[in-house]
């Protein structure tokens, strides 16, 4: 096989499943029972979207270029919008949950290592139950109930959490179902048409650069080369020691502080996922790399506990709202905060274990 | 040389340790320029005091048991009365400290691991500079001063931090104030020179018990060994899984839940004490065991951040504070419960990996 047929195999396999994930969520979307199947027939349009996006990118001087340079920016659009209502229903049910961890009463404390967790991910070792204070499963525009759902237990600090659960609801609900809207919106824009239009014709015959069948193996290298010098600016060595308190400092200085610190790290998730797709392009499914997994994971919790701190921090600010609701936002936030640290911690671990082991 | 005879000396020095610290308090206290010394002398005498009722406790079967008994709480009493202002004023420090370094602004991110902090001590890894926000160095009665040497950078978050800087330093100012009479009042009191009495004459002669003499060995291992059973009910495995987040879980619940999980941390503390000052009697200052130090240091850094993060807790109870007042403090206790966690881990570290070295 060529690289340029190996390319066009990849690229038709996720433009199918882009139409088709299209067709299942216009099925679901007209069934008053399919909020479910809608939400996963959005999920896996955004997944072939990026990939189709990552490998026009990645590859690009194997394709047309015009053609290429007009796609890309309208899948990013797409999947941006998609992403939206999704990234917002994930926050609120983190938020939720950790909210609902810090104010669980505490049991009789059980003698040694009973509660013991398992070896292995440092920052999947938190107790589960994510389910008392559930989210609403179908946003409704203008949906603003506070508080459904919150149980208020005894206590200045639990009411205050509760309060908390309650501002942040009523907040994240609101953007989501907005968010909701727009995602409506744009699968019925003629923008919207004019992608799977163009997708449609990729599943059929992908425009290869006419005069160009270079190998692909120097152009995912390169993926690979950008991701390292990536990495190696990440500040690894203080990430690998426990308890650093870096990503907590500037915390209370001024409401862009983390945003910098934490740039570097979002940089090196994207440039893990131009990698992943890369090698899909490469060797399929079944990565070759074994780092790759964990470390998106971490990768990914570190973005969600980061918005989620950015979340809890502007919610803060609502005005009138109540000492003990903001305490507890506050408590929130740097919990959030220390998330983000556990996430750099196994990014840490899983990258340099695993690079001295594989082959 | 004797059980009853080492014993004797070891007691006798620290009576000795004890009159002069307490001389030179007397010297201090006179002086207009005498705070740091009586600081430091007070310092010592409780050193000297908790050394003489562990051992009394420790080495009871050998000494008469009347005048062990009469003296013991006497001891307890002078040290914990001692102990309160110091605490009051290493609390703000430690939480003005810790303010600082949330509210100062972000530097412009280093290249990879510029900061690069030293290997070893995790908890010891924090950027410094407690200075900016410097206690008084000599609290006066009724010195309730709001924010005195507080900046107030500019910004939601960091108006919050100085104003809970601010009610910190009045409320543990306030606090330490009076712990400092307290103080005063005790050095003063007859219960303090029946104290004293005793201590000289334990200076000159130890009351031994008449019928006996035992080795010494059999009951510092029976510290030793009461010491071993408590480190065995904490939860070790959990402590040692970095960012396990259970020193902050439960912590919106309730106003006493982390003491539920404080208190066998605690626990080991005062046995390590006891085991250590043990170990002085029967091998004199050199620690045999290498773990000691590092054990008790994070057991020390325990309750200092466990005690901060109550003080934070407490001070987010003020009526009528702001809420950017109220979200700074959460911060802040969820800072110091997460050093709470840190030192767990320290220990944790220092206990289990000493134990495979050690001969």
């Amino acid at each position: 096989m060529t690289a340029g047929e190996a390319l066009s195999v990849y690229l038709q396999d996720q433009a199918t499943a882009f139409l088709r994930s299209l067709r299942l969520h216009r099925e679901a979307s007209t069934d008053a029972q399919g909020a479910e199947e809608s939400l996963a027939a959005a999920r896996s349009l955004r997944h072939a979207a990026r990939r189709i996006g990552a490998t026009l990118h990645t590859f690009r001087p194997l394709l047309d270029q015009e053609w290429t340079e007009e796609l890309r920016p309208e899948l990013a659009w797409l999947s941006g919008t998609l992403a939206r209502e999704h990234a917002y229903a994930a926050r609120l049910d983190r938020l939720l949950g950790a909210l609902h961890r810090l104010s669980t009463p505490a049991p009789v404390p059980a003698p040694a290592d009973a509660p013991a967790v398992a070896a292995g991910s440092a920052a999947g070792s938190r107790p589960a139950g994510r389910e008392r204070w559930p989210r609403p499963t179908a946003p409704r525009a203008g949906d603003t109930r506070a508080g459904q759902g919150v149980k208020k237990p005894a206590g200045h600090l639990a009411v205050g959490a509760a309060k908390a659960a309650a501002l942040l609801e009523r907040q994240l609900t609101l953007a989501r179902t907005r968010a909701h809207s727009a995602a409506l919106q744009a699968f019925g824009s003629s923008r919207f048409h004019a992608v799977a239009d163009t997708v449609a014709v990729l599943a059929s015959e992908v425009p290869l650069h006419p005069a160009r069948d270079t190998d692909l193996k120097p152009l995912a290298a390169a993926a690979e080369a950008q991701l390292a010098e990536a990495v190696a600016a990440l500040p690894l060595l203080r990430a690998g020691h426990p308890y650093n308190a870096e990503a907590l400092v500037h915390g209370l200085a001024a409401d862009t502080a983390p945003e910098a610190q934490d740039a570097p790290w979002l940089k090196v998730r994207s440039l893990l996922r131009l990698h992943r797709y890369a090698q899909e392009v490469l060797h399929g499914d079944a990565p070759r790399d074994p780092r790759i997994g964990q470390a998106s994971q971490a990768l990914d919790l570190h973005r969600e506990a980061a918005d989620a701190a950015t979340a809890a921090a502007a919610a803060a600010r609502t005005p009138r709202i109540a000492p003990a609701t903001a305490y507890a936002l506050g408590v929130l936030h740097a919990d959030q905060r220390h998330e983000v640290e556990a996430a750099r911690f196994t990014f840490q671990q899983a990258w340099l274990r695993e690079a001295v082991t594989a082959p």
